[in-house]
């Protein structure tokens, strides 16, 4: 029986099977590792450049039919990860892209300030007298998740009453965040607010009220670009692939012949300082985007957001992903960035969020506010003269200033954005299918066209000239796809291990094929196999990937 | 005339035509840019890519056919650019990599050392009565290849002269290296060191002695990871994509079946923080690199050192550069790495060296230094156990200890490595071909193969079915080249346009289309054109570009 449910796939054995096949490794593991780094291995890179490719090629090279029946007009670029650090304060992220921290000041311990939760113990009636802040309740922090952490807080608990007299509660629970009256929705003065964290035993200490309030971190990772390390020097890695992308709308449109509407595609590295890395290769500190950015008129603008929101979700079903593990999850009017107009999130049911779902691409439209920014801060005009829109108005008798409002503007921009990184994670989960019935227990159905290998290429055995055979068609099929050659070991164990790459075909060569030409192909799924002549294997195997 | 001599080729020209058909931008140029930093914008994207994909098909997936006819095994690997900081400890990268740096104690500027010259004034009787040091000469001083920063030495120093007395002599000038003792050649006690610092006046001050002795400098960018900042969290970006490589040695061995000799091969970006970045992309601070790393026994080294020597030179001259524009330059011994045994780059003559070569590949023999270092800094075992040795030393009668000598050892490395940012400049400088007689003066030779639009389609005139007629080709065309359409503007704008892209090929539909299927094809280089039937254009298009 295969499995597909992902509710019934288990992360552990996934990670476990990317290793095992060189899928993808912790980085530097033999230094221990490094918290939320990913190297990907020899089948890991192939299956990412295969998704790199396909993503380039219908959004780059192919880009889809637009709604008025003509292709659209997409261009690529590749900016720098690190740029003028102005283009952070421009955009925003040198001051709002931060999650709360909290700094114990005695153990000088740092935490995520909204993944602090605690336990109260009421106090006994002689600490209340005995201390001036009278607390009648103190309060002893976990960390969410971490089992260890939670335990401990539970026994320092319980050593406080037995020392200082009062009752512990375990349900008696609350957020720090709630405590420390940072929650957004509870308003509580300056002075509750330290009587509250006063109150607070932190994770790695034993006496309440060293935490600090929270305070915003910076996402971003800094550098010194230079000889010299001062604040005149100091540069971020990009957490985002988008602003490289409009610090070039102006050399874009000013080189390549493009007008509105039109977009700018980019695929490449983004860095964010995640406090807590988390779920594999879902969340790490270092990894791959695939982002455009659509320009348009205006009012223009929902018909392309609409048009984008449906072409994303077209180009994640095309990687073979079922449809049933894919949905939009359109964001709230106050979940959205305070740039952003509308959201859409596609999602998909990871195992480690099945049944429910997601994050897995953004589709935003992000109005006129990235270029407006720019423009503000670098003092150069983002506005876009539009011809035909001039020639529309003239044509339809409107004033002059009805025509100069209509032909001016600073696009807007719609924004799919999404990880490529983040895809190879989808379509690993999607393709892992335990099935109990064959040698490996488990084989990889990647689609053919994003499987790392198209084809092994198997002599039945080393010798009767079955290798020479073998080799001539792999050096003739290695020039279109990406074959392997594997002589040794018995058959069964050689399909095994390519089913556990995922390689969709087997192609062996045996004793026949040296009379008559054939060999038989395996395939990965059906584990069925039928004999065709070796001259067809090529033209085989392109139908089968091309689909 | 056409002018191909790397000598005629100016820079300038070149690096304004990458700017005006959107091959290479200045990174955030709306805020004045980032010194070392540049943005690839459309053509240099596609330009780049077509490289890279050409490189890992020769190198992963179908690498050459080693020196006993077999064809040899290379895997792919992507490695983060973050990596745990004793990596670099055990690579030598955190004490070693860096350059001598010298800061004006008084202006509070900083040089690099190598860089700095300096001419003397032989001071007058008076002045040397005058002061404690009886400073006989005073040393002027500027930097290398900066014309303005060496007159305005020249300036202090009569300036000096005409105040204190003495004799300014430009032909007495040295290098600050020998002035401060430095030159390792040069034997100087740490009193006279001082002394002959104390005479030197730096480029942006007035009087002597404030310039400290060189101090090393490292390359490497530096950032922190996770939420505190201190000596613990700090990290690097990658100086290399090598170490990647040799952390993964041991994955790979242990995942991919692969045996001795093997590759792995790995390409992406680097970053050195370079006092100086310069000419253009050749020496930048964010760069992307393609790399391998050959793992092979001892005494087969230099039997593969020759052998991927030879290739990457026949992989060069794929490309389309003519052979009198690369060639080979052994490392004298002297100029070796300490870790290196052999190595050899490949030069170019680029415009900037010309009539001399400079930097583009170099092939190293790295012996077991590095798969050494991290054995001893991971204390992990990198032994690799050669069955096939073992069993060759069994079958021909030795002793035991004989048999473990062969059979255990840590792999030697053949690298070749190269820049892909780099190839990028060489192909824009090959190609880069002046011609008074065309409309654009100058065209792109690139080969076909690395042309970033393999074809224009145009539609002669905008009217009478001819667009459509255009439009259906390039929907045709696209699915297999990067094709681009182009309805407006008079034709011969159009293939000028097109020259200056480097398009190899312009396909144009005329009347006669309509009535008869035919199109003419524009050859770029002869600028000769034929007819040929619409039907036949993917297969041409092919057999030229495949070429």
């Amino acid at each position: 029986m295969t499995i597909t449910d992902p509710a019934h796939k288990s992360m552990d054995d996934i990670v476990a099977l990317c290793k095992r096949r060189g899928f993808v490794f912790p980085a530097s593991e033999i230094y221990g590792g490094l918290n939320g780094f990913w190297d990907y291995g020899p089948l890991g890179t192939a299956l990412k450049n295969n998704i790199r490719d396909w993503w380039w090629k219908r959004t780059v090279e192919c880009p889809p039919i637009g709604p008025d029946g003509e292709p659209v007009s997409i261009v690529g670029l590749d900016s720098s990860i690190i740029q003028n650090p102005k283009t952070w304060e421009a955009s925003g992220h040198v001051g709002g892209f931060s999650d709360p921290m909290v700094d114990c000041t005695e153990s000088k311990k740092r935490y995520r300030a909204d993944q602090l939760h605690a336990a109260a113990v009421i106090t006994s009636d002689e600490y209340q007298e005995n201390h001036p802040l009278q607390l009648t309740m103190v309060w002893f922090a976990w960390l969410e998740n971490d089992e260890v952490s939670r335990a401990q807080a539970y026994r320092k608990a319980e050593k406080f009453v037995k020392k200082n007299g009062g009752k512990f509660d375990p349900s008696q629970h609350a957020s720090f965040m709630f405590l420390a009256g940072a929650d957004p929705q509870e308003d509580v003065s300056i002075e509750d607010r330290a009587m509250l964290l006063g109150r607070i035993v932190g994770p790695d200490t034993d006496k309440p009220g060293t935490l600090t309030p929270p305070r915003d971190f910076n996402l971003m990772f800094e550098t010194y670009v230079g000889a010299i390390r001062d604040e005149d020097a100091k540069a971020y890695l990009r957490p985002e692939t988008a602003q490289g992308i409009f610090l070039n709308y102006l050399n874009v449109l000013n080189t390549m012949r493009v007008k509105m509407p039109f977009g700018i595609a980019q695929i490449g590295k983004s860095f964010r300082n995640e406090v807590t890395p988390r779920n594999f290769i879902f969340r790490s500190r270092e990894f791959e985007q695939m982002e455009m950015e659509w320009f348009c008129a205006p009012e223009d603008s929902p018909k392309w957001y609409q048009f984008w929101k449906e072409e994303r979700m077209n180009w994640w079903e095309s990687l073979g992903i079922s449809p049933e593990n894919l949905r939009f999850r359109d964001h709230d009017e106050d979940e959205l960035a305070h740039y952003s107009k509308m959201c859409v999130d596609v999602e998909y049911q990871y195992p480690f969020t099945a049944p429910g779902f997601g994050e897995l691409e953004g589709v935003a439209h992000r109005g006129c506010f990235d270029l407006t920014q720019h423009q503000t801060h670098s003092k150069t005009k983002m506005e876009y003269f539009d011809q035909e829109r001039q020639l529309r108005a003239k044509e339809a008798g409107k004033s002059k200033e009805e025509i100069d409002a209509v032909s001016k503007y600073i696009p807007n921009v719609i924004e799919p954005a999404s990880g490529l990184t983040r895809a190879v994670l989808v379509l690993l989960c999607e393709a892992y299918t335990p099935d109990d019935s064959r040698p490996s227990k488990v084989f990889m159905k990647f689609k053919p066209r994003f499987a790392p290998i198209k084809a092994g290429v198997f002599p039945l055995v080393a010798k009767d000239g079955m290798p020479e055979a073998a080799q001539k068609l792999y050096l003739d099929l290695r020039e279109r796809f990406a074959v392997q050659m594997d002589v040794k070991q018995n058959i069964g164990r050689r399909y095994a291990r390519m089913d556990e790459a995922g390689t969709p075909f087997c192609v062996t060569i045996d004793g026949e094929t040296l009379s008559d030409q054939t060999v038989t192909v395996r395939d990965r799924d059906s584990q069925g196999q039928q004999r065709i002549n070796i001259s067809q294997v090529e033209t085989f195997l392109s139908e089968q990937i091309e689909q």
